[in-house]
């Protein structure tokens, strides 16, 4: 529901946001539906990431730094979110915006540019030279494809309709597998034999994760990130035991925390700079607020065709 | 079925072993069901552990070392086992027995005792004061018990009868759970509260790993070493997101491999020491190779309560 509520107030180290844009993530579908990882206090207002203009701030210095400047955003821990016209968060969690990046690219700066930036150091710091990747015609998947590729990391994507693997070959994706073919073990088995690739990103879960898991040669790790078949992640354990396989998740915010503030800055900062090429975000459509049930329907309908964005009528 | 074959000759690095005595172990059934991690090349001989006397050495230092010595000895990759009257294996594969250890208890020196000395390894570099075991009434489980016990090490144990339970307490162990039982879940999830254990054993899979690392507390991790239910691992993808929490699998071959050869003796030699206390083996019953049929029958029958050991009649 659209509610009004009063301007909410920074407290220290806090600043106020006049929220300009702000997406729907699959995260934030997820939430809604009471499937995230974890749950805020109700009534709450959805939405992790955005951008605006800071024009309030509390007690601290990074603050006082923020003050009036345009910003991409993170909502914080327990607290309301970014899809209201005006929200709280911590100084840590905003990042000033390059003239060059638009409210619109920014408010999409944080989750996938991010997650797709944690994705290739991950890869680059276990020397990966081919990856496997599930969902990959998400907007995230694709940000993965291309970050790789200009790093020299082959990626197998793997999607599941065949309108999806022409969408990422004409973007210049060269292994595209469509789960719902019925020779897709087989090819996947025999590209996995011809790349070798030891590291998987999958945000399917279920049966996907035990044929990936089986495909791939040992000593190969699948990192969950994602539960799009709402079924559990599933694995033979003669992979595990035998050829010795494993299995673990992947939180941005984790990855993150695992940084000081100086290296997610900078990792940040780096995310801006290629907004505009590798971590552009296709936009289907604007949504004024108060439409955001309709903008909500709209996303569910085709969630790989470009984000809906919500903006802020100030 | 039982053959008559010609005794084989011990190349280089290799030995000629009379055997004494071989257990029938879980791996062995899973071997013969053409479940196990890898299959050799048939017909073939199976037993992966046993006792015996050196009878005949290839060339090469250790082999003359080993000469004439009782041994206990384990199968090697590819090649035939220890149900038989003569085996060869490479002189790394056999450990002299002490004086005090019997071909009996010798026979069973390797796949139980030294996977419950890798599992008490593993906790202890972990710094676990808890650990999680699954199957926990199996012969390996109970060693595991009494050998973390004796280090302070407090184990959660699981069996999936009422029966076991008793067993388990009998013996002195402390925490013992039942999983057929139908407050299972809530037992669990409180026992891991109060215990907070970061590490798991479990040689069932199925949903019961998703149970036990759902209890587990945020960072946790669970080793699966088997799959006792014929069932695939399953695991609710949030855990492992959210809560970082990871999976893998445990061989002991792949263990051992990462140890070099004084550490792996070392390691046996502590496990022989340990034999006649807490990696103790009982024995249910003695048979004569040609009745092997009718010893995996029984030992089918009732898995927890001793072993059968086939022995050589020479």
């Amino acid at each position: 529901r659209v509610v009004k509520r009063s301007v909410p107030k920074p407290g220290p180290n806090e600043i106020l946001i006049k929220v300009a844009a702000s997406p729907i993530n699959p995260s934030d579908l997820a939430f809604l539906e009471g499937l995230y990882g974890f749950k805020k206090p109700t009534p709450v207002v959805p939405g992790f990431e955005g951008s605006g203009t800071v024009v309030a701030v509390g007690s601290g210095m990074m603050g006082r730094y923020l003050n009036e400047k345009r910003v991409a955003c993170i909502s914080q821990g327990q607290r309301d979110g970014v899809w209201a016209e005006y929200m709280v968060t911590t100084t840590n969690l905003a990042l000033p915006l390059d003239r060059s990046v638009s409210f619109d690219q920014g408010a999409m700066s944080a989750v996938n540019p991010l997650t797709a930036m944690a994705f290739l150091s991950l890869a680059k710091e276990g020397n990966h030279q081919t990856i496997v990747q599930t969902a990959a015609a998400s907007a995230l998947g694709r940000m993965v494809d291309r970050l790789c590729q200009r790093d020299g990391i082959q990626v197998i994507n793997i999607v599941r309709r065949e309108t999806q693997v022409e969408l990422l070959k004409n973007e210049g994706a060269k292994l595209v597998l469509n789960s719902s073919d019925s020779k897709f073990d087989q090819h996947l088995s025999d590209i996995c034999r011809q790349y070798q690739p030891h590291l998987a990103f999958d945000a399917v879960a279920g049966s996907l994760t035990m044929k990936v898991l089986e495909a791939m040669p040992s000593h190969s790790k699948v990192v969950v990130y994602g539960g799009l078949s709402y079924k559990p992640v599933q694995a033979n354990p003669g992979q595990l035991i035998f050829q010795d396989k494993s299995i673990n998740g992947f939180l941005l915010s984790t990855w993150l925390r695992r940084k000081n503030i100086i290296q997610s800055l900078k990792i940040w900062q780096r995310a801006q700079k290629l907004l505009a090429t590798d971590l552009k975000s296709k936009i289907r459509g604007h949504y004024p607020l108060s439409e955001v049930q309709k903008a909500i329907k709209e996303y569910q309908k085709q969630m790989t065709d470009g984000k809906c964005l919500l903006r802020s009528e100030h």
